[in-house]
């Protein structure tokens, strides 16, 4: 940027970049159209119109998880099209993915005078968007003229990258092409570090070393959600390849930790967990926690037990070291310090060994279910063969969720799922994102998503959006007549938990552009035997297409790990209405 | 109700019993699961499980549009639900559509110790929700225990009726079942009348009076939205008929007066209207209007010319006489006591001539887009032919919204579109909603949906739904590759205005359910022959089952009114991308 003065648009436009974006998501509207011809002109950032405003901002979060050097970035219209976001925004919060929200907006002096425009609630309230954001977004641009608007960019951007949350910036029709100066954009955006006391930084480090030392091999490492959203999973590895301490994740830090390493020993959730994982966590004299974060979902409701005397809990803006809370010590800045400090374990602890976490597939024969039909029980340690490293895999809320998490993934397959926030039709829209950021940071597996089939009824149409993009995933629909985790928390037999079966395997030709190249194809499947040999197909596995699979499967089959879960809620949370 | 206690879940049913409601839209989830059986087994009121949550707001919209003697509900769950829907209820808030927004949230102990459930923003705000709707429902119930939820739920029904405006109720899982007194159950919910004070009621009768009679026979009566949203279609009706005065309509006010009736002049939209309309309007003596809303849309882009001075303003809570404002005088009042008190009008007056309201179908010969291609032009009058009385028309934002208003509609029929709020993919959840109520309240027409290419990939799904429901609408979908309101509001030749062109006729065979029968029918006409043979085809105007028109029209090619908003718009609201 050479002139000293660049539109407010073109500012913006410069700062993603900048920060990593190369894909824009969103819904054209009045109020975004100028900007929008800033966008479609940019020669790095790709306009990816949506089908509607919710999934594009799950397509963002999608984007933002896969690309970890970027932001997700979403692009929406005054009223009607920012509020059809707000929940994937929403879920971006609860979940900490950074995301900004860019919101057309009207021009200022409509925003002052205030007339009954389109879109607007019809009494006056121009601020009520914004209002309703606050609650989702960590920080707001209000943006009103041209001269503060680069730093309040800059303000909310600089937020968003610190906390990892989603950021939300109301676009004025005229500001967008007013001039501001460009000065500010030869120095990038970077993260607030917390300032740090090195006295303080020192003493929790010699307190954490102590606990090291007075566990002697016991120690292990617990990598949880934080530590993927706050950027420090090669940290972590550093000082898991050091320490050679047995390393277990919860499910939402799920591929922080390659799951093929010796010693990672698999999923940590509770008392949901395999017996012997629980053993192994449970009696540990001392638990590196990095990351944490105990949700219901992510620690099978509220079923830790570790105590707290022999856990360190490092976070990205504070420490806890047994009871005692260190706040603004991060583990950005601590956890090198921390592997450089700790020995590398000679024996007898760097023999430990770690039962290998694995998922056999059964024999059909043992199969409670029958040899045929393709079970929960079957069916994650199948796909478990199938999946390779570099592999994206989106997860939806429903048995899918709960059916990966005990399947080892490959070396730098990236698995996405949305444990806490939980909001379905999330998996289908993601996906896009996903799969556009791994095509644009060169990852070299495929993109395959799971989903239910009463979640993609939610978000079904980004389909189309995939296929537009020239996108390759294989999709799988669990086609078991309703929504089966519902059955197991409530109202097995109710209605409401039935669906519409729609004809799955016609539905990509519908929503596939004319001359999509090659054309979609679609399978059903009923059997073991009929997946096993799809599976197996080279031509399937590696296909050049979009793919769709429909998987038959029982109406009441769950994984187990659901099971076990909904049996927890069913206590802590009881449904009266099996009690009256 | 003869027992003494009823469960909360069951008195919220009773009173949505009372209020009219036959049909509660929405999407389960574990915190409405339990409150969902209550629903399920109750004897008159229908679960419509919805694709998702959006739609099934501007479900209920569309239903509580049309059945005038009812609200619309709508239940979802925390969180993820109730967010994924507020877009529809902001839009219903908007255009005055009164919507009780019912959702399931934790148990009062959960919201009391905040564990990080799934649905939650992880930080222990449980309130945020509440408070994001608190911008876009009148009134809300925060219910916290089983004694006060009786009244609170009262509370909020009542300003719901009395506002014609969202409400929202936070029904915790374990207050549900929660007994409480049935007492108040037996005394029906009413608005909250105005306190009308009769001495100021009667000087603006008076006041009126004297300008009718100082107007002599250049008096015009102008209804609008509120007219409808507030329900004094009927009030509105007697003064008409006593009078004899011209009546003309905003496009808010689309069908509140008979469209076929002798003195009813058409749509007046400011300078958007038809010459003949904008004289007979702009010069009248003085104007009589009721319910207005002076929205961008709805007055031809604030281009209405109509003095203040002559003009008197009937609203719901208040009226204006000129330049005096009377608060507190509502129209619901009011208007019968007008009515008695203007005479009867006789010669001359009852005698002034009114141009008929009519659309005449252009010889296909004068097309400027010649004989054979479907034009907005040609397009519009001819299915004014094809409407019935009865008949439940909704239309789209774009060119269908606009298109429409031209067109006189038949006895009886309803006409649903949102001119204010214009969120598109609203008319087909609406649709869904719009056809369940007029199977309910036994009207015999047919219900026609008209939507854009566009709109509809936004809540195609909700087809699928319409389809469970044994409903049969017509659906002309106008297919014109894309955008078409947007090219001419901005970037006419932009990428961003394109979308993927989806195999149209054979979407109702994907959504729909296996043995609908009559199974679905699609159709995609090319030509003024081919659309017209259809129309007049007896087995497709009264088929039995659904029905899907595609419509192939140009690309460019918009009603005039249209064109002329576009151009209007284009004025105060710069694209300033355009000089650059
Ligand atoms: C937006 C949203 N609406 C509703 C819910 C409640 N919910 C959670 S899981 C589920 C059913 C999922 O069914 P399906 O996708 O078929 O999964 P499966 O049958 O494999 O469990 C529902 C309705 C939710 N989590 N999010
Ligand atoms: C939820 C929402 N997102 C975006 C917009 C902006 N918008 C208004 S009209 C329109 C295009 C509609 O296209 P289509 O339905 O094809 O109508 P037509 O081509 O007949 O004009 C868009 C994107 C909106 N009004 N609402
Ligand atoms: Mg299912
Ligand atoms: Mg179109």
């Amino acid at each position: 940027m050479s002139s000293e003065t660049v539109t407010v648009g073109a500012y913006l436009l410069e700062r993603l970049r900048q920060l990593g974006v190369k894909s824009l998501f969103g819904v054209p509207g009045d109020f975004n159209l100028g900007f929008l011809d800033l966008v479609e002109d940019h020669p790095d950032i790709d306009w990816v119109g949506n089908c509607n405003e919710l999934n594009a901002a799950y397509a963002a979060d999608g984007y933002a998880r896969v690309n970890k050097k970027s932001i997700g970035a979403i692009l929406t219209t005054f009223g009607v099209g920012e509020l059809s976001a707000i929940n994937g925004i929403a879920g971006s919060f609860s979940e900490m993915v950074p995301i900004v929200h860019i919101a057309g907006v009207p021009s200022v002096s409509q925003q002052k005078n205030k007339p009954m425009l389109h879109h607007t609630l019809g009494d006056g309230r121009f601020d009520a968007y914004l209002k309703a954001s606050q609650q989702f977004t960590i920080s707001q641009a209000d943006i009103k003229d041209n001269i503060t608007a680069g730093s309040e960019i800059d303000r909310v951007l600089t937020d968003c990258i610190t906390s990892a949350r989603p950021v939300y910036i109301m676009l004025p029709t005229d500001i967008a092409y007013a001039k501001t100066s460009s000065a500010a954009l030869s120095t990038p955006l970077k993260p607030t570090a917390p300032e740090v006391d090195t006295a303080v930084q020192g003493f929790v480090l010699d307190e954490i070393e102590k606990l090291v030392e007075a566990a002697g091999s016991e120690v292990i490492i617990l990598v949880d959600a934080c530590a993927i959203r706050h950027g420090v999973e090669e940290e972590t590895w550093e000082l898991i390849k050091r320490t050679g301490f047995p390393v277990y994740s919860a499910p939402m830090g799920k591929t922080a930790v390659p799951e093929g390493y010796e010693k990672y020993g698999g999923i940590y959730v509770g008392s949901l967990s395999h017996p012997e994982i629980k053993e192994k966590v449970e009696s540990a004299k001392l638990i590196l926690a990095v990351g944490s974060l105990k949700s219901d979902f992510n620690t099978g409701n509220f079923t830790y037990r570790i105590p707290q005397v022999s856990t360190v809990e490092l976070h990205s803006d504070h420490t806890r070291v047994q009871y005692a809370l260190y706040p603004n010590v991060g583990f950005k800045e601590l956890l090198p310090k921390l592997t450089a400090r700790l020995h590398p374990l000679e024996s007898p602890s760097g023999a430990v060994s770690v039962p290998p976490f694995v998922a056999n597939v059964p024999a059909p024969a043992d199969d409670p279910l029958g040899a045929d039909v393709i079970s929960q029980l079957w069916f994650w340690p199948r796909l478990g063969k199938f999946f390779e490293p570099e592999d994206v895999i989106v997860t939806e809320t429903g048995t899918s969720s709960f059916g990966a998490l005990a399947i080892p993934l490959p070396r730098d397959s990236i698995y996405v799922s949305q444990i806490l926030w939980g909001s379905i039709g999330y998996a289908t829209g993601s996906m896009l994102g996903a799969a556009l950021a791994q095509r644009e940071i060169g990852l070299k597996g495929r993109t395959i998503l799971f989903t239910g089939d009463g979640s993609l009824q939610l978000t079904v149409q980004e389909l189309s959006t995939v296929m537009r993009k020239g996108l390759n995933p294989i999709i799988f629909v669990l086609n078991n007549s309703g929504y089966t985790i519902e059955r197991h928390l409530h109202g097995r037999e109710r209605k409401y938990n039935d669906i519409v079966n729609w004809k799955w395997t016609s539905l990509l030709d519908v929503l596939a552009p004319a001359d999509l190249n090659p054309p979609p194809k679609s399978y059903t499947v009923h059997t073991k035997n009929e997946l096993d040999a799809l599976l197996k197909d080279e031509s399937f596995a590696h296909a050049k297409g979009i793919q769709l699979v429909e998987v038959m499967m029982d109406k009441y089959d769950a994984p187990l790990a659901l099971l076990r879960q909904a049996e927890l809620s069913g206590k802590t949370n009881k449904y009266v209405g099996d009690y009256v």
